[in-house]
């Protein structure tokens, strides 16, 4: 037992009655905190005291009471009940039963999608529009019959609006890794019945547009009408028109990037980080336990850290405090940090954190470029054994399952080479001026993109976006014109559009969702 | 206990002898670990094995091996020895034995200022320069021939530099709240004998401006011939001038602000919140055990995103991974990784995490607008009592001690009136187009700097900063102006002069160094 843990015990018992995060703002509990930070005892308690009272009072945390409160809470729930589902509602599911080989050597041996779809296929089946979700959304784009709840892309959805379900048949699927119904971490491996947890293979976003693009077999869908995403969408749905161009023929891509750049790597990190360092976390295996929740809610406070912008935040919060009438906190204090905490707190159960990993890594691990792609078809060639392995203990696998994703491999143009082990680059490497927004599209992603040279692409960005800066829309949108693609579409809302950085795309129905409208014509 | 962990224990050791941070690079480790992620099973345990076999084998997680390592050898340290001091080297000490009052209320009845100085104090004592640290540096600007490491700023100060030895006596102090030899949360509090902890009294950047200018007393230095600091210090230059007008003839403040907005007190924010939620902070009671060194590595790995630039990691570590041989992994993988963790490990000991918690929220709290002062002003006279209570006991209030501050208080020039409790600001608040850069200084804040009308600044920002962003310094410039200073020299380094973001301060002996050596003339 740590003796400095035991030391601090009786204090927080002694605050915590009355300093937790639902009495911070009612005046009864304040005034009784107040008396608590002023300490003023009686005569007779002051002169007993005289010999240890210190300077000045302890400060209390509410904010961790808060945490401890809710762990003790799970705790129960798990020793009594179910641990909580991560569902988003009602949706419809595809099973395949066929393997899927994963880009980094990964088997799922059968797996599920679970979508929403709005709108009708028309019986060319050739009005479909895939819609690609961000990170933590699910299928829920719109309300459906069977989920009345309004979805994340409600008024971007529907009879006139910018994907017009009086011509499209929409389509929103949950991603493999995620944890909507779709089989991700939080799934039973078949192989031994147990959740995978991190036992779950490393994905890519390929993988998941694979799985997807399984899905539009089972519905008879050949060609897309158009492929839809914002923020990890965006990305998604570049990838769909990269591994099957003969199958989109639009692509929008909003606030997503060829190529994950190392700042947006350092974010995604971090949120990784602290997540993993949350003891509940168990190294992913704490699915009859007590969920990491305090390293999720972290998680998310600086996931939203990255997901709006400065002057936003300055013309919303500014300075103001959430209380101006309490002494300062190391617990949230001003309002800016009452919001983050508040987004903390709305979501720490509301999504898997293993899936939080898994999904984030494959934002990380993306690159259109074709040395990475030349790569990473070494690999699954040197992993097609594993779907044969598959194959002799009784999988079937047909054209629609792993046989067939062998036919979509670009095979590389020159032949791998392992690359050497860079050190570190050092600081002297830097050269100022040379700035991302000003240098070319570099040949390996021009070469990379090549098969999407013929698909009409609407890119989008924000100015104010800091987590896919809006030079990374622009170099999509110059890359696909150097591969010789004459129907780009490039826009920029600048800071005098919108300030909601990356968010914007959930936001702005205008500059987002008009410019949308425009394109799909 | 958590059963999920009980059940994720036997694992952990199994991979753990040959998965941990330092093996990481060493291609017999890395032959090791291979095996195991490939499980490749004799035939006979293969066999044994079939039924529990996963589809897909378990990662490993070295970075989590790493951090409990840490914590056991810190364990065994913490058992047996005195706990880490985190005194930089030798330094000289000012002893104050008149108590400080606090803006917010506290006293500290005594305390340490720790400092180091160059060069030579002149005969009319008027060529003194006071340099500020940034958060988390130490008054070890410079080497000395006590301490001959190199310092923080070692190329900007002496003989012919930027800060000319040959011209100035350079002051740098170790600020209170911190833990360099001045009085912090880790000192002992003199009314019971034991560590301060959380009993630490909130501070603020002019508490401890305060304090450095009774250590100005004591040298006899009644007129300093500039007050210069960057980032923190840059707030605390400001703070100086602002405070003691009379007492500086000339200002220099780089990539600091006149007010935290909050966008940077979200950054803070989320860095205090890791650093709280690791069980070993124990709310600021871990004196005698282990520290909370994971919190405080996160910590400074989200500190150190925030203090380097998108553009500079595109160049110095683009897309590279640490090892690209092996297969992507959740503990670090990208090169941008390995030098955020690398970062993190080299700090988790250096610092007091208390220290970290009260700096960086004085750094939040820090606000020159009129409005804030009022206020201030009115909570230190009805805290004056604590000084008179305090004189009773026995201790001296003499002209420098706590008397002399009541003197430089500036009395509203309004009454004090409570501020209504704010509501949450709704996001239909937002105006796309205004912002801050373009929207004029308060007039809060031109009346708060008023005092600094007459003192030549120099105000310096850089574009690529995102912690301090150049509007910002452009605030701070503008709001002088508008005080009817006429000396206010306002650089801005472009991107085409450094991508180093809010670091370039420690970087840029060109554009920094030089501009403070023309200024200072």
């Amino acid at each position: 037992m740590n003796p400095a843990r035991t030391a601090s015990r009786p204090l927080s018992r002694l605050l915590r009655p009355v300093s937790n995060a639902r009495t911070a703002f009612r005046p009864v509990a304040w005034q009784l905190n107040r008396h608590l930070h002023e300490q003023k005892p009686s005569k007779a308690q002051a002169a007993a005291q005289a010999v240890a009272e210190s300077s000045n009072p302890a400060l209390s945390f509410p904010c961790l009471d808060a945490v401890e409160s809710r762990s003790q809470t799970l705790s129960r729930r798990s020793s009594s009940g179910p641990e909580p589902s991560y569902t988003s509602g009602k949706h419809q599911t595809f099973h395949s039963d066929g393997p899927l080989l994963l880009d980094w050597g990964g088997i799922l041996p059968e797996y599920d999608i679970a979508y929403e779809a709005w709108g009708t296929l028309n019986d060319q089946r050739d009005n479909a529009v895939l819609l690609h979700t961000g990170l933590s959304a699910s299928s829920h784009a719109h309300s459906t019959a069977e989920n009345q709840k309004p979805g994340w892309w409600e008024k971007f959805i529907g009879s006139g609006r910018a994907i017009d379900t009086d011509k499209y048949f929409v389509i929103c699927t949950n991603v493999i890794g995620g944890c909507y119904g779709s089989t991700g971490p939080s799934s039973k491996d078949p192989a031994n019945g147990q959740r995978y947890a991190t036992r779950f293979p490393v994905l890519t976003m390929e993988d998941m547009v694979r799985a997807q693009f399984r899905l539009l077999d089972h519905l008879g869908i050949q060609k897309l009408y158009a492929s839809v995403g914002a923020s990890m969408g965006g990305m998604q749905s570049l990838a769909a028109g990269t591994l099957f161009p003969e199958r989109v023929s639009r692509v929008v891509s909003i606030s997503g990037c060829a190529r994950s750049h190392p700042y947006s790597i350092a974010m995604r990190h971090t949120q990784r980080q602290v997540l993993m360092m949350d003891h509940n976390w168990a190294r992913g295996f704490y699915y009859d336990g007590v969920p990491p929740h305090a390293g999720m809610k972290l998680a998310r406070e600086i996931a939203t850290v990255t997901y709006r912008s400065g002057p936003e935040w300055e013309q919303r919060f500014g300075r103001r405090r959430a209380d101006p009438s309490r002494p300062p906190a190391l617990c949230p204090d001003f309002l800016i940090e009452t919001y983050l905490d508040h987004a903390g707190e709305k979501w720490c159960l509301e999504y898997d954190p293993n899936s939080l990993l898994y999904v984030s890594k494959a934002m990380d691990l993306f690159d259109l470029g074709q040395d990475h792609r030349t790569r990473i078809n070494k690999v699954r060639e040197e992993n097609v054994h594993k779907l044969e392995k598959l194959a002799k203990s009784g999988k079937s696998l047909d054209a629609a399952t792993g046989a067939a994703d062998l036919c979509t491999l670009t095979l590389p143009e020159t032949p791998y080479q392992e690359q050497e082990t860079t050190a570190e680059a050092s600081p002297g490497n830097v050269t100022p001026g040379k700035i991302p927004s000003q240098i070319e599209p570099p040949a390996d992603l021009v070469a990379g993109m090549k098969p999407m040279a013929s698909i009409p692409t609407l890119v989008l960005g924000v100015a104010s976006d800091i987590l896919f800066p809006s030079w990374q829309q622009r170099e999509v949108a110059e890359t696909l014109r150097r591969t010789g693609n004459r129907n780009v579409t490039h826009i920029e809302l600048g800071e005098e559009k919108s300030l909601f950085g990356h968010d914007t795309f959930l936001l702005d129905l205008e500059g987002v969702g008009g410019s949308v409208k425009d394109f799909l014509g």
